[in-house]
């Protein structure tokens, strides 16, 4: 940590701040510079709460050089995280995995075709909500057990286990009897009680990144899942909120390649939620694989014009075939 | 709802979707243009799902004339709503109410004396958080109900209702045993399992602005809390987030007087948040008066240099009496 | 300056860090700490472009302390600057100064009309484009020199100063020779060669803060101004660019007592372009001068129907002359 | 256009509406809606000012259908523009072009150097400021003429082309008397005054994407340079201004496909300043082929540690070659 202090800021303020520095339990080392005095705080074993310093008199600023995170941090875990899905392995060095499947559970007939389909055309794992958290109260709001009912029929007929999205702390139990992964959703990223209680399971976790997340934030996040004990967690990115409208969100993906440096975890991405555009889909989707993504989740609806949701994001069957066979040739280039 | 077709959209595709327009239920009013044609949807009650004419061939973009709520319009209730606690009331037309307290309860001294101070300096309300959303799982998170405990033993010794905030559904009734409003953060705006918590409560909700909420979005929020059946939500601006650092985050005054439009729900304006930086706090606290807030939730703290969370951004009980001279005259110079 | 080095970063990396440090002329100050080390950089007299450092081997980032302007900062100037246009002053403790007319100058009629109409109502100054910068070249670009000469006409006429935009380098002398205040529109802001011609001349500068300028940008480019011998800045908040749509851009009030802060220069602010909406502008309006505005920008039409651009968010003349007599009593009130 | 009224906007007020429309030459079709009317506008050719309607009142908001580009639009002209360089083609369905150099001419040698050095490995064009827009006056400002010089120089012992940037309308024809293909910056993607004059020239024109703008700003700038004659126009995506701070911008590189979609000139991706951080620029130069981009430009220094602007951008000489060899390959890949 360096406090910055004021350019004008007297010996007696500098002194001060030394003090309550050492009175955290820290040491000082003050930095004269030409136009004002900087204050390095030594000895601190991670991220300090700058609260207490920056209201001292004299305190222009605090620069942080410690991180909220230290779980999910390369520095202290150099060695990449696999995580595990019934026989399935996600993480650098593995082969990327494709989650496919539509928005939502709509009911038994679309969601055993398109598992069986997805299946058919390669997909690694089934993908679909049934709790679905939307705008406004007006729209489908999600089959809820019901359709955890027919995604776990869906996964025993096509052999695909599935991830599916949990929204609340209390529903995380009945989720997780059901569902292979359970995936928090970006407005839920910073649900703070929802994440404790899914670090309290045994199961592995799909966090998606916020609209209007930091990397440092997104980090920090999943900090709160390990911390309770479950190292399980994949991350996801799946496009920021910006100025720009022509698409529905601006997908980040030189996240890819930084998360990968500043943490161990997995990092699939979502191109289809990114784009909110059907064809942009296959084109991020290959994308974010060169960039070094771990895999994608991919919306695919049998009937994209009768969704209930998010249909014109939705891959038609065939068209996610067809993706499927291109990004195989991808990954096989990228391999050899 | 206007549904653009391509440039080179076929008769065969128009046709198509009137077709689709009218299985909807609704009738289609083509609009031909010299670029492109332009169909008009009539007879919708409400916002319409655009997904399954989205996915239709032909279709550039559906560009949407409703809106994702209606129990918050104005349009469908002109009146202003104004909420009561404790025999304050809280809305347009009423006198600015004065939300007072520190971030965090962090002792019954701490709690006990900044209540009674804001209470003498002319607050009409106290607010601290028992439950504290933090970026990262290492810092404090709050007393939880031991909080709310100091907090009701400080309303009772100050004569103040309190404002408390809630992040989980399964805590509203706890939360709501002892508070007179229930704040929702600005993290939580999206957390819809909990807005429908709360809308099934007899006690107001007071609802922060997510970090990256459009006026849609946080009207859609509050949509859901009336739709399960409680109107008395009071909505509060805090600052969205932006690329300007300089500030925790960018106040958006321009919101106060354009939710008067569309709404009849009451706002007020946190300035403490939205800033971050305490001397920013008086201008924007005026500044918010003037553009027509209902109200204000200030951070105090008898000692902010110990404080152990957001300290830089809290006022000192010093400060805080000074600030409400100034504001006690500016609703006077208002009022005449 | 800070070096922030590795986790991982060696004896050797950090010895090769300080004798880079020392090239450049500076001493350096190591700072261990528990997770990795810093460097702390000593003997700067300002900004040190970082890049030689941020090169080198180990090194995580640099932090700056130092910023990239200094003329414009209050640190180094602590006396209010205050800009004198036709015995008019302007700048901190003086009464804000309205400068007020359409967005362009359309016609010998409308101009005059306009200025006449403004000073009636008590305008200090006369506003209105003659070159207009626009999204797309198919809309109108302004009269250029003709509507100079009107802009000049209607001044003479109506005894108000007037303020222009000016678009390129070559123009500055022919704007300069009408004008009073030569004005930089947002789009413009980092138009570096526009800010240096503008530096050689000795008339004021209008500087509009850009559409995603940080507020050390913004400072940054007045520094321009100064660095060429031009003190006379005028800085003006006219709204940024966010996700937020439901207004043309969100109007950034903090930034009023922050600059004040940082800076010695005076600053207005334009509620017109920054909400866009004709009934967002009076409010604002007065926000901005509680929250310590030193003037304001203001479109007025006197037929905003017929406007040929901007017409939705001109006031109409008695709308303006309406607010003139409220912001009359506020100025009272605040000098109170 | 389509004019959406208020919900309690009467007969009267929609006829006035109707009868305005047909003033400016259109006609309008009313859309009654069971919420609000809504006014189609036929007949325009073109992108209309929305100004005069949006004043009339019962005017809620005016949504545009056709766009404020032309030229540019792929509606208008559906095959590729392929822009020639020196025997080089640029466009859909050539082999991407690499355009590689330093930020800055900083010497001869360091110019001769890494011309050869890049042609070496490959590079099709050379590229460097002579010009530098940089944040503060007090930075490296390029070399201006001198450094037109030696990259002529560089250029014809290379026998590569090159791409530098040109910042005011009046050293146009300076920088086109050396240069092979002249760039607009991001920070002068609205400076029309430049456009315009880079419009009547005869050299192809790289404009980069501002850091906020959106695709249809973008793509309105293009059409300036089209409006004026001159169609050799190369669009450039190099980042937007986000709240992330972890990189230096954020590449939005779905804007590949979009603007395919959208337009029919070509589009390079520079992930250099995109990412700020050389470790991240070769995945998203591989991730841009991948998307579409018809090109890449890379910062290429041949000693980062001592650039005068940029370093921790640039590749290294040995970093650049290996990059080369991997697209390459990626090329070949793409092509099969």
């Amino acid at each position: 940590m360096l406090i910055v202090m004021n350019h004008n800021a007297g010996k007696k303020q500098i002194e001060a701040i030394i003090k309550a520095v050492e009175r955290m339990g820290f040491s000082a080392a003050p930095i004269p510079g030409s136009e004002r005095t900087a204050i390095g705080v030594l000895g601190n074993k991670g991220y300090v709460d700058d609260t207490t310093v920056l209201a001292l008199p004299g305190v222009k600023e605090v620069i942080h050089v410690s991180k909220p995170y230290k779980l999910v941090s390369r520095d202290f875990h150099p060695k990449n995280t696999i995580v595990k899905v019934a026989g399935i392995e996600i993480g650098a060095g593995k082969r990327p995995v494709i989650m496919a499947g539509p928005c939502a559970v709509e009911s038994e007939a679309q969601i055993l075709k398109t598992a069986r389909s997805v299946k058919a055309a390669g997909a690694d794992m089934l993908r679909a909500g049934a709790f679905k958290p939307r705008t406004g109260p007006h729209s489908f709001q999600g089959m809820r057990e019901e359709g955890l009912k027919l995604l776990a029929l869906a996964s025993r007929d096509s052999g695909l286990p599935f991830v599916t999205e949990v929204m609340s702390p209390d529903t995380v139990g009945m989720v997780a009897d059901y569902a292979d992964v359970l995936q928090v959703g970006a407005r839920n990223m910073q649900n703070f009680e929802l994440l404790r209680e899914l670090g309290k399971i045994k199961k592995p976790v799909l966090l998606k990144r916020g609209m209007s997340a930091t990397i440092e934030e997104f980090l920090a996040a999943a900090e709160y899942i390990l911390a309770e004990g479950n190292s399980a967690v994949i991350l996801c990115e799946r496009g920021i909120r910006t100025f720009e409208t022509a698409t529905r969100n601006t997908l980040d993906l030189a996240v890819i390649p930084l998360i990968k440096e500043l943490s161990h975890l997995p990092i699939i991405v979502d191109p289809s939620h990114a784009t909110g555009r059907r064809n942009l889909v296959p084109p991020m989707a290959k994308a974010a694989l060169v960039a070094g993504a771990d895999g994608l989740m991919l919306e695919v609806h049998p009937d994209p014009e009768k969704a209930l949701s998010d249909g014109p994001q939705s891959l038609t069957l065939p068209g996610f075939e067809k993706l499927m066979k291109e990004l195989d040739r991808l990954v096989t280039f990228l391999d050899s």
